[in-house]
């Protein structure tokens, strides 16, 4: 940590911050400049110690801005742990060189709805299944999703395919609920920092697929992830789905691919591309699901419907069964070029 | 709603979308122009109705956009309930002309601090006392709050002083609990979209104080008031905190201050201006407080502590003692002038 | 366009807009809904009618919103140009299916650095060079460029090795002196609404290389293009170099890829990405380039420096000639599997 | 400038970067941390050695961050200038303690509808006179300003009244022509970083009225006005006229109020506020107005016309007159209360 002193901040107040600094028992280092003062903090402090510290310190007077010279997360980094992280589901790899396809409906409608998903999800080659069954939705009118018989249905559909499935659970109560039924527990992006169920989630040692919320920056959304990790659970599945657009005449949201390779570098976990939600739009589905292959994702989760003029939720952005084959079999000769199997 | 075709729409598209209205038992009214038509829909539909058609809509061949003529919250919006709403806590009345001064800690972190928090509060005339005990912190290694031992000091800290109080409350398992305790349940910024929060505070029937999530748009921010409203639950109380900054050189959000003519006219709650978190940092507290109280606001929350340089949380952004009662003052002031009574 | 009354309009507020449309010798047609009444205009407006109609019923008493059933440009606009538009330059086709690389560095710094790199450009098999000899720069103290002595450099080099050169001009008055030397002109992001600068760039005749400014939404983007091609040169190249971020921490700008698939539907111009800008990073460059590839632009634009290190601008984002030449390579390889020549 | 090295970085890479600051007279201070070494340079360099140093070092391998300790502009600091500056105009001070009111139509359309409008602004008791001559607009299809002929009926109206008067200047070039007819040279908000813009400004030696872009950070901002300021024109006022918006449903920019306090620390100009485009709706102009005021601006910019429904451009963010009296009227009591004189 380093904190810089304002230009012409008197000599008590440099004093000031380094007393601060030795009654935590650290020997701040003075590097003083023409123009004003610099002081530096060996960093070996704890987390909790750095962010009590540049609190404390950051409301002193006499002191400009400062300085981390460490990520704030640590769990997440790869900087302690250098090997890719892969989540290993029923035989299937997510991370680690693999690439996976989660592919479904936005929600879980009825069996025949549901299973008729499935079905077109496993023909195409794709491995894991997604439908919702607790749908956070911005109005309380629209519709809300089927609840436990929702789950009923994915296992259910689960079972009888073989495909590992995933469902969106909302609050830390529910998530033993949901663990019942599902294999890996999604996070939506508006539950990024909800904290409480981050922890539940943590605690209860399933796959934890975490979407980044709509504003978060990378360093926000590693946190988050490190909620999860320091409850002991290690596996961790982070999803760009698009950032707040700059413009919402043409897409939903704004993909952030690059934060494919910015998060690839910096974590080990393994990262997902949403290009449904990403977009919004079903017709920028495919070119941005294979542009997330060629930069380094380890998969992609993409809204397939049976029939999306029918859909009781994000019909806007599905795929048809059509439209999802023709993806899928474009990304698997995009694969084979780039040597990734699918 | 009004159905917008694409330039060229072939007859048979056309005729889909019109039949799609009419299987709904609506008449669709056509309007055709030169380049392109454009299709009606008597707005006599349930919000239900409403969404459930656009989207299915939406993904019709042949539209080009859909348009809303009516805003998608009902209980929220002034369009259907005139008159001001206000929330009347031990005779401490939010909104309906008043203006009030929500005061205190960030958090809750001892008796001593927070009785001595307190008394500045009531001192200078401040009628609403705040102070976190659960504490919703970017990093799982910061401070998180002293839960349920900070509700009972909140609590005897309320009995004593007679100042209404307001806390947190994360999620909606917690709600009964932090309800035996405040007389205000806050949802914070983060939590804007949980909404099985939301529901339960609504269930609770206990004042909730809403703040703007960083990246909600207003349509967003009612829809999470209606999900509280439509619980049957009125005492709604608006925040606008601050949203995601351009530039965080200098200030942590950007404080939305046309936000609050805006929601005056679109709705008839009580809205109320957080000018601590909406820009972070102290020094810029009082002149955005000051210019709430002119824009329309109906009251303001502050951060305040005995010696910043010591919390727990936020330090950096809460007002000294001396500077929140400077604030009072100028406040007091400005009000005596427009003829607000503070 | 369709003018939605607010709820609750009065009659005479629906009958003075109508009047103000039927005073322009236009028909409205009334659209009677439960809630609120609609009025279409038949859209046989010139643009000029329609934004006058516009911002003189937007300010009328009782409108509520007024939505536009078409696009406000006409000339970029693929609706009435349905074949993709391509520009011919000394035998470089760019647009219309092939795919174009532009490299070279930032800055021209001399005769050495620039003829070094394009011979590294040519080498590779990159068509275009680039380099900045009027360069904008946010702080009067950096590098402004070389200016005349540059582009007398740029046409040297330029006719030494047959590589199509483009640059960037900053002001109208400068177009003359600049087309001079250069094949194609750039107008960069900041510049992006510089009107008489697009006027006098139009009115020369030479293909113009328009970058998309940070915060411009994909329709002023496109009206930009208009101005270029209302003056009758309809050799324009659209760019999309990044919008403004949501974080800054690992990336200059937020690379908008999903803006390609909207651009190519929407208009007919050819559409170039720029990731070195769009991430100014330069170890995000290549994946980024490759995904641009793949999700249809026409080309991309790549600064490479043969010693980024003693770059007098943007060092940090310029590739070197290995990571340039590496690059070429994995373009080629993917273009070959995707059948794009390269 | 403080360079912090990544975790792990290697003795070479640290002894590089140390060589690289000594090569050019300069002695590195390095600071061990346990984690990562940083590494500092006194501030004493010129803002051309920091720039050049930041991009060198910032190219190199092992460099994780760096942090500049000093701001990048020097002329526009208040650090370096204390006292505030004012620019005084045929009498009429702006900045240092008065608080202007700029107002008038969006554009000069005719003698009559100016000389009216200036009639208008005069006897609300404003003393500066706006209108644009020169209009920059998003489409080639909107009416672009009446040009010259629009400075003619300006300078004429001004001359007419006593009042001052100020108009938007769009390119270099056209620097000369506009000083011939107007007292302050505008420069809109799309030309903040029309850098042959700022330096003609600057060297015409007129009063400079710099609005800040929609995007644009406040060190960008200040910087722009550098461009201005380094040709040896101290005589630049800064406008805060809106960023862009979270939401366009409700306002067309977010007025980012708190930038008054943060600019007004930070640098000795002017700062004036533009409600009318910060939000661009006519009925949330006076209640930000006001807040201006409270928060400390040298004065606001309002849009006027005589028949808003009439205006050529703009008309919906434009105040009637009977608006606009109401408002100084508004503005004038809440001074009275403030001690500020209008």
């Amino acid at each position: 940590m380093i904190i810089v002193m304002q230009f012409g901040a008197a000599q008590e107040q440099i004093d000031f911050v380094a007393d601060a600094i030795r009654s935590r028992g650290l020997e701040p280092l003075i590097l003083p400049g023409q123009d004003r003062v610099a002081i530096g903090v060996p960093a070996s402090l704890s987390n909790d110690q750095r962010l009590d510290l540049e609190a404390i310190l950051g409301a002193m007077e006499g002191v400009s801005k400062i300085t981390q010279t460490s990520h704030p997360y640590k769990l997440a980094s790869r900087e302690f742990h250098k090997s890719d992280t892969y989540v290993d589901v029923k035989g299937v790899r997510i991370g680690g060189g693999s690439f996976v396809v989660m592919g479904g409906p936005c929600s879980v409608e009825s069996y025949e709805q549901f299973s008729l998903s499935a079905k077109i999800v496993k023909d195409s080659g794709a491995t894991i299944l997604r439908g919702g069954a607790f749908k956070p939705r911005t109005s309380p009118y629209s519709f809300q999703g089927l609840a436990e018989e929702g789950l009923k249905i994915l296992k259910a559909v689960g079972d009888e395919t073989g495909l590992v499935t995933i469902s969106e659970v909302m609050s830390g109560d529910m998530v033993p609920l949901v663990c019942e039924y599902v294999d890996i527990l999604q996070i939506g992006a508006r539950s990024m920092q909800n904290f409480p169920l981050l922890i539940e989630a943590g605690k209860s040692g399933k796959p934890v697929f975490l979407k980044r919320g709509p504003s978060a920056a990378i360093d926000d959304f590693l946190l988050a992830a490190e909620y999860v990790l320091n409850q002991g659970n290690l596996q961790v599945i982070l999803c760009e789905r698009g950032i707040i657009p700059l413009d919402r005449t043409y897409t939903r949201n704004t993909l952030d691919l690059a934060a494919v390779p910015v998060l690839k570098e910096h974590t080990h976990l393994p990262v997902i591309v949403d290009p449904s939600h990403g977009t919004g739009v079903a017709k920028y589905v495919a070119p941005m699901a294979k542009a997330a292959l060629v930069v380094g994702a380890d998969g992609i989760m993409v809204e397939m419907h049976p029939d999306p003029k029918s859909a009781l939720s994000d019909g806007s952005q599905a795929l048809t069964p059509d439209q999802f084959n023709k993806m899928m079999q474009e990304m698997r000769a995009l694969g084979a070029a780039l040597g990734i199997q699918l």
